[in-house]
């Protein structure tokens, strides 16, 4: 058996499944301070003889083992989680090799294995939504620098028809990717929820003229064999055809990519990336 | 006996050292054809017995060895060498393991063995100059993707203080990092030549502006231990305070790096960095 756990800042899923992945329990916990929330997360994992864990978890997050804040929580405004040693707790009372990454990476690596990006070596994993976070596939394997990525915070340029004046909704970074491109930004112009926008408003071409510069930044960085878009906003299939007339327009055949019907793409598993991905690497260290 | 060839476009730069890097030999060729200039390199190299030779090559070039187009020049201005099989030519007359790679990738792991990334595992190299390249270290190795990255043309948005109406100088794309900070976007703007201009003229507020973006798109990106830069315009020692401060403006302490005096710094080896880097690498593939 093998365990998963994705840790949101509102909710922790957890489940078990075998190693071919048939799913035996599966639990939502809402995510409140840790010792409440570990406990019954644990109290769930011990009914089980685990032989591998897999953990996907907001961030900021250690994921470098080389460090000594592998496994801890750094920074955040989630009460009580700041300096949490997430790893650390899990391992004391789960007796098997544990597998932590981010959230975004777990659900990259199961778009890799079993989504949108299935026989590839390297891919990035974009989430479009309330915030945006992105995971690289390198090689095969999930990137790890001295830390995790932050994909969601890169710079971009002014779109054509950008709001006069209209500098984002990050609080970090005026006219960042997230400022600029996340589910709430639209909010912010359109003055209602993005979600009841019509699909022909003109807000979702400065959407598209955003993430294609991500894309177009993302390729130029990493080249991936292949760009993904999860989470809400990529919902909005009406993006993906503007996304990419306006990528190829940006990109100008400087480097060569995939066609872009094949090579900027949606994600196949939605909700389900995270935990598949975080059973998958349970099943590998379980190995 | 160890080889290394910096192939750029204007000159084959060609050394022979022992193993230990003590140079015996070195030589600078004319690049014009294909023809004529591997018959003058592998004269060079055909009067030494190599254990291996590491090449760094101008781009666009295949690294990646599991592609069919694995140490082709891709499609450049430079006539003939489209499509010319680099790699094959040296293999076919130099019996020895090759490394084979870009010429920033060389050059920036001269700086991790040998300058100013030296012990860490994670870092970016930036060369600013005519063009900007960059390349970038991962696991204490070269990141290779699908293809090599061509950090140079991610976007950038507006600096401050921008002259209206400038799109910068890349042919390929308006706004790019290459188009508004390589040494002739800074030309176009003053009309004379960027190392004629005074240490505290305000261009370099600007230069370090884009300098700063891109910095934090890399850092956000890849999470480096460090970002080196090279090349020409890196040696206006001005600009490093500049872009420190407006990367720590930027950044806005979104993820933590190390103080900025040791994360943001020049490259250490200057032009040496290139030829540093392939004998190295090609002492690696001669163990």
């Amino acid at each position: 058996m093998i365990g998963a756990i994705e840790a949101g800042g509102t909710k922790m899923v957890c489940a078990v499944s075998d190693e071919d992945l048939n799913i035996k329990a599966r639990t939502r916990i809402s995510t409140e301070n840790p010792q409440d929330t570990m406990r019954e997360m644990l109290a769930f994992f011990g009914e089980y003889e685990l032989d591998g864990l897999g953990v996907g978890a907001f961030g900021p997050i250690g994921v470098n083992p080389q460090r000594s804040d592998y496994g801890f929580i750094g920074q955040t405004p989630k009460e009580g989680w700041s300096g949490f040693d997430l790893l650390g707790a899990l391992q004391k009372e789960i007796k098997c090799p544990i597998y932590l990454t981010t959230d975004v990476n777990v659900a990259a690596y199961g778009e890799l294995k079993r989504g949108s990006a299935q026989n590839l070596q390297n891919a990035v994993y974009l989430t479009v939504g309330t915030g945006i976070g992105g995971g690289v596939i390198h090689d095969g394997a999930i990137y790890v620098g001295d830390t995790h990525p932050e994909l969601g915070h890169i710079m971009v340029k002014r779109a054509q028809n950008e709001l006069n004046g209209f500098d984002g909704v990050c609080p970090y970074h005026d006219g960042c990717l997230e400022g600029m491109a996340s589910g709430p930004s639209i909010g912010a112009r359109a003055g209602v929820k993005a979600n009841t926008l019509a699909e022909d408003d003109p807000l979702w071409d400065i959407e598209a003229d955003y993430l294609a510069q991500a894309a177009m930044s993302y390729t130029l960085s990493f080249a991936p064999q292949r760009i993904i878009f999860g989470g809400g906003v990529s919902n909005q299939s009406q993006i993906f055809p503007k996304m990419r007339k306006r990528f190829a327009e940006y990109l100008n055949n400087y480097v060569q990519v995939p066609n872009l019907d094949e090579y900027l793409v949606h994600a196949a598993l939605g909700d389900d990336a995270g935990i598949t991905g975080a059973l998958l690497l349970a099943a590998e260290v379980a190995r």
